[in-house]
């Protein structure tokens, strides 16, 4: 991408902070902030946040300039020094990081660079950044203010909503359609084709996938994460979606809004995943099965059938030392023969006078 | 890619289609479909398919214009009304899905983009498409009719089969080749070094991959999948592998024909494995191991060792609620001892006088 | 890349080899070597090793021209013909395999292609190598015999160490670095944003992720691997640290000197990762623990807590026949209330006479 040059850095008076932020300002308005950082290591140029109770401890020993607390810990936070309550600290810190971004990160040029190579045929909105060696395609329709970085591919009939961004190298799939606010990271692969075979004498006949992706508006996809295009009918991704690094979707599969996936999730093609899910890193759903809303898949945990009521859902083999694992494990692979020896034995109990 | 342009959706007489198909018709020959749906959703311009009896139940409902169903089921679906009688009705739809893609997608014009970085000691056969921004580098083969995308990378030595397509951005590194028909998805990395240290005094010391990776006719390798070049010898794929995405094939593997293997799948170094076996999304397979012919390995299973036997194995732990799997994680962990404690009891109770 | 053209393979007398390896040779110097195979597939033009003595057995009967064994090997090793003795034949043979990659491979001219996109601004040492559509952004600053491949991304402000090598299509994000003799593959993203966001009303609000990442001297990164940037500080990985393919590194994790993971493994958000561990292929490591130094986490097993004493760990659930597995899987959901069957019992039996 064109960078304007500017600061790599960002300063900022608390009250402009607050003002910004709409928190309530304890201290001097003028002070200057030019670093985020973590309770234990802010020193008296940062600003930091207490947005866990737990880090409660950490507060009064901190040499941040400013402190970001809720209502709770006015009282605490006051007594160190300058600070701002929220009600929602964590919340706040997620604007503040926003607001940082906004002024220490260079803007982007709304230039097309010379190099990129886009169809006659394409629609650029207002405002467009087209990256060096990006490839737009034709009857591609990008939407006012977007970005398409440096070196990524937009397949024919493809479509970018407003403000959307695409890191360097992604790659979004001919007829494939990304709404506003998106941000797509590098390596993203969105409508390669779903895995779809039908057996015909000992080989794998394609099924060829005429269907596209549909997402949503304000959905974060991160690097290398592959989103297939559907067999017939498209992939779906809501709005507010957010996956991680790495995940896997799989073609016809519909994630609903504002659920999250940690890094290399995956789920099989056909599901349907609810809305405000969580996946959590390395989960994965299979095939056809349905998740309702409101479920939450613990760590590698696997969702072999539908899982129809909201709550957390674990299945994590435990992890050990290797001497204690390799003992477990054999006996595992006899769980149900101690089963039925458990009965055996109880059956043999009953028998006996007591 | 350059697509010479075309209508976006497919149309076909039935009469046409059961000629193309070497499908039985019952019905209207002149009949227009313009579209492939699923039974339930499809309307009256849509042909659909019966390929799983679970589903007899939806054909009599469905609003689609002409099913495909097999001679088994020629009676309903004649009552329903406009079908296609064929032998394996998913093959058939495979085929069908086929016709389509062929008809409804923009053709790729035979051109080399001006843009793409092109070896003159390159040698491309006839009707190559090469696409915007795309990298040949010298010695490379490419075969009649194949397809190197926009963005792709070719390196030096390498060739690429007659009619394969390579998606934009897939790379096929140095050295490597892949013979006709294939079609490789967007983000694979063909013949990054496979992963080899000899370790040094506390440190890695690197033993360079001088072998290449050799894949067959007819496969398909999905998106941001890796196929690491062999250490002294070749990684090689054989002829009809169907690979999903993110899937990772260590150096020294040999994967038999007609295997196929869903997402996130991983197989390590110089492991081989068979023909027409299938891994599901999250197998893995250790290093230096042989899985025979006809070997089905289920989700997330792991085989730690050689799998000699063709069969179905499976290794996933179960998922839970949350509470149930905690209880249950923390007795997995005890599993020895109960095992012993339960040895104790049976020997207690034979002490006993019955 | 461009690459001066050269033999694709190497030629190396026995007696050069003991000289440039420090070996001891017995045989004959002038011996002409053209290829490293394994001892069972060696011809009389190749040298082959004996590492493991396991495969002493194939000692004899190998065919290979000249063979590296270990001082206790000695006898064996002279019986069958040529033979080189090292201390460690591993080690001698990682070496030999770099000796014959730099005489087989084409060597890198140390060229900027005229198609890459330079900024101006970005300062490249002496004998870089920038190879075809490759884009380096401003401020960037590359070191002396770097190598950046092909269609590689370097972000505004990022630095590139003494002789690393990026390999075709790898993304080096805006501010981060990698230090000297570094190898990072084709398909890599080094700095997208780590999976930060607060929740607001069911929405998630993002966390910008302010920091960047630092990668040491002489660590190697597997093909579509992903390093995330950090929140607010950085990302790091420290010297010798060898990743595999497809291993995601979540922000804010800290991976000491020398640990080396294997492909398809993964580390979550801010944990500490000690030197000279090891991570076997699809191990995992929750968010915010600390492993401690060598540490060795076995495949697929996940470490959900700090593990603070080196050895060795496991976590895999044993694959078995599905049947087997079936009936042991939905025992293992009854395990909790197997154990306190078993507490009865014994209880049972404590108040029963003996």
């Amino acid at each position: 991408m064109h960078r304007v040059p500017s600061d790599s850095t960002a300063r900022f008076a608390l009250g402009e902070l607050a003002a910004q932020l709409g928190a309530e300002l304890i201290g001097n308005p003028a002070r200057i902030v030019s670093r985020i950082s973590p309770l234990e290591s802010a020193t008296p140029e940062a600003i930091s946040f207490l947005s866990n109770p737990r880090y409660l401890s950490q507060l009064a020993d901190s040499q941040a300039g400013c402190v970001i607390a809720a209502p709770a810990h006015r009282e605490a936070a006051a007594q160190r020094g300058d600070a701002l309550i929220a009600a929602d600290p964590y919340l706040c810190f997620a604007r503040l990081t926003q607001l940082w971004a906004a002024r220490a990160r260079d803007s982007v040029a709304a230039v097309v660079h010379p190099s990129a190579v886009v169809h006659p045929q394409a629609q650029l909105g207002r405002d467009v950044s087209v990256g060096a060696l990006a490839v737009i395609e034709q009857d591609v329709v990008i939407g006012d203010g977007a970005v398409i970085g440096a070196q990524c591919f937009v397949g024919a009939g493809a479509s970018v909503g407003t403000r959307t961004r695409l890191h360097p190298q992604a790659v979004l799939g001919a007829g494939c359609h990304i709404g506003a606010r998106g941000i797509v990271h590098s390596g993203v692969v969105i409508g390669a084709d779903g895995f779809g075979f039908a057996p015909n004498a000992g080989r794998w006949e394609k099924i060829e996938q005429l269907g596209g992706v549909r997402i949503g508006d304000d959905v974060e996809i991160g690097a290398n994460t592959c989103i297939d295009r559907g067999a017939l009918e498209d992939t779906v991704i809501e709005d507010g979606v957010k996956l991680d690094n790495l995940v896997q979707i799989a073609h016809n599969v519909h994630v609903g809004a504002h659920t999250a996936m940690a890094a290399t999730a995956a789920v099989s093609g056909s599901t349907r995943i609810g809305a405000h899910c969580t996946l959590a890193g390395g989960a994965g759903v299979a095939g056809h099965v349905t998740i309702a809303d409101h479920v939450h898949i613990g760590p590698r945990a696997s969702a072999t059938r539908s899982l129809l009521k909201p709550g957390l859902y674990s299945g994590l083999f435990p992890i050990d030392d290797n001497a204690s694992w390799e003992k477990n494990a054999a006996t595992l692979r006899q769980l149900h023969q101690l089963r039925d020896r458990i009965r055996a034995l109880e059956k043999n109990n009953e028998n006996k006078p007591s």
